[in-house]
């Protein structure tokens, strides 16, 4: 039967390390999990409460395209509490994850064939959802000393019609602050390319807080989700902001492509977003695991790394002990019993010397994650 | 802000149906309410019983991109249930809805600029989706004597890529027996075409079986979804099952475009899959209420329709009364306080002679509904 060339995407790297760390399991090992990058634990109790008893009343049929006006108006209400931001609700359009976000947003913005620039290492989906959308994505190698964020400097000789950044970032955790993003958002107008801002991991910080694309304009579009800082990656629920004038555009995008975001997990998502209790205890354990892993990677020889200002992962540069990360971390999982995830997926052409380390569990699997690191690394003479 | 050529999709006039109705309602009147497509009945009480119960110890993180394994197994076992087919679980993927079904078919089958011939009058999205992925949807008018389905005479002399057929059709509830449908894909393999079949409506059928395409053939894309038998519109979850070796494609493909459907609602929807007892009741609903369509329409003046198989909708030629459906269906609102949904998003060419009256609702709306309809009518002294 016949195929087509653009849906031809690569395979996440990730997928061969989970389903080896579940053989591993299968096969009775105790394997600490470094690779996953979701938290382990549930949706608040508030909202799953909330959806128990919606589910008694209400029939969950299709909400309308731009989702629950209530969760709109909530959503907006958050950019007054977290950024100081006034949003009009009518911009905020509730969508099925960041991944329905990023569908929505290239299919709006831009037509086959056209470029979007995005930095590497970055989220590999954003590479792969534009190939099949019959777009290009356009890898900007970033420089260490930039923190693994793209800069004007980059991009300036560049020819693209959009510019995806994301901060905190995946893999690296690192952050764009105002004037960074600015200076983008400054570069995008100049050669009228949209500027996309992946935010995420907002909520998940620690130093500073993220800023939003949306303090320094309304001419950009917003993704973020309820996926991480909210704790619900299962649900499949997130948000976009776009400009006024976009609005009825999407509208009808989404009308077609989804229907609209899962109902009950709406419902569920209005209500999380007031269990900030719950919430911020999930913060107090990524903070302990953050500050475990600042100074246990380097005991354990991992010491190449940006210090990661949000999200739950640690980017180390590993090229002092291998040219083959995902050889590397097969030996860690093999021998450690340690998944962590290789590069390759983030970055196809440095990726091979890097690995990211995940600390979204608990705050003993990362104890005992780091202490089998440094172990297998003591044996090998790096440390 | 830029914007692309290829996201400006047609408005569904419905909604502007939906949105006047929603606006009597807020004026004091009583709607009854002919323009949903979908049922008003909640998922079945055994599907949110499960929910509740697997929300107090499953942390409901990602699933597999493919699906629950439990699930896909139990959607295999109900096409031995069905139709006697035996499937393989391993080609059943579980997606965001149909819609997100849609989105996975297209972009794993078809390149930019491709065809894809669908019938007319048809499901709207499938035109603005194909348009949105830069694909080019053929519409194929369709014969009142074929029953307003696609038959190969229509086809034969048409260049295309693949053929989208539903059976039972969104709007009219034709079904394709076996043999039509094994025309369309024996004339679909000589011509390299692929074929997709949408079977969204199975299970609501009442003279005879609904036919899958896997009874005639492994070489198909079928979709389904739990919206329509199984009563869970908002939930957003559906199928697809695809050839052996596409398997791996599409894995990927969803591994990034969605990552995996909504958890909460593949619990619910493999719970709901047990709950015969209740589902069996809403179709002795929607029996009785097509049995009072059948009669009362014709009563009403709307006799011209080839009776529906399947669905829950009568597509009715109001060429006798009008040249514009939309203001038709605006009057019939206004003056007799009925929603009802003009046929130009099925049908760009002659949807202006053209209503879809949907009887899934009780069966109480439905008998207000047809005196209504016969009196605004009489009024008129159409009847």
């Amino acid at each position: 039967m016949r195929t087509s060339r653009r849906g031809a995407v690569d395979p996440f790297i990730v997928m061969d390390v989970m389903e080896a760390a579940r053989q591993a399991e299968a096969d009775g090992r105790h394997i600490i999990h470094m690779e996953v990058g979701q938290p382990g634990t549930a949706a608040p109790e508030g909202a799953r409460k909330a959806l128990t008893e919606a589910m008694a009343d209400d029939a969950m049929g299709y909400t309308v395209a731009l989702g629950l006006p209530a969760l709109r108006a909530r959503i907006a209400q958050l950019y007054g509490e977290w950024y100081n931001v006034d949003l009009d609700p009518s911009r905020v359009i509730v969508t099925p994850g960041s991944s329905g976000a990023f569908l929505l947003a290239f299919s709006a913005l831009f037509d086959a064939g056209e470029r979007v620039a995005i930095g590497a290492p970055g989220y590999p989906s954003y590479r792969q959802i534009l190939k099949a959308l019959s777009l290009q994505p356009l890898d900007v190698q970033t420089a260490p000393e930039n923190r693994l964020q793209p800069v004007p400097d980059d991009l300036r000789s560049l020819d693209f019609e959009g510019l995806m950044v994301a901060s905190p970032a995946n893999p690296t955790g690192t952050m764009l602050d105002s004037a960074a993003m600015g200076s983008l958002i400054d570069l995008c107008r100049e050669k009228d390319a949209a500027f996309i801002s992946d935010e995420i991991y907002h909520g998940i910080e620690y130093e500073a807080k993220a800023v939003t694309a949306l303090e320094l304009t309304d001419e950009c579009y917003v993704i973020n989700s309820f996926s991480k800082y909210f704790s619900m990656t299962g649900w499949r629920v997130g948000w976009m902001v776009v400009p006024d004038d976009h609005v009825r555009k999407i509208e009808r995008l989404a009308q077609n492509m989804f229907i609209c975001a899962s109902h009950p997990s709406q419902v569920a998502a209005l209500a999380a977003m007031d269990c900030t209790e719950e919430l911020e205890a999930n913060m107090v354990v990524y903070r302990a695991n953050r500050a475990m892993m600042a100074e246990g990677l380097p005991k354990a020889g991992f010491s190449e790394f940006a210090p990661p200002d949000g999200a739950f992962y640690f980017y180390v540069d590993v090229s002092a002990f291998t040219q083959d990360s995902r050889a590397f971390a097969r030996e860690i999982l093999d021998e450690a019993g340690v998944a962590v995830t290789p590069g390759m997926d983030f970055d196809p052409v440095r990726g091979h010397q890097t690995l990211r380390f995940s600390y979204a569990r608990s705050t003993a699997d990362i104890e005992e994650g780091l202490a089998r690191l440094k172990m297998f690394m003591a044996a090998r003479g790096f440390v």
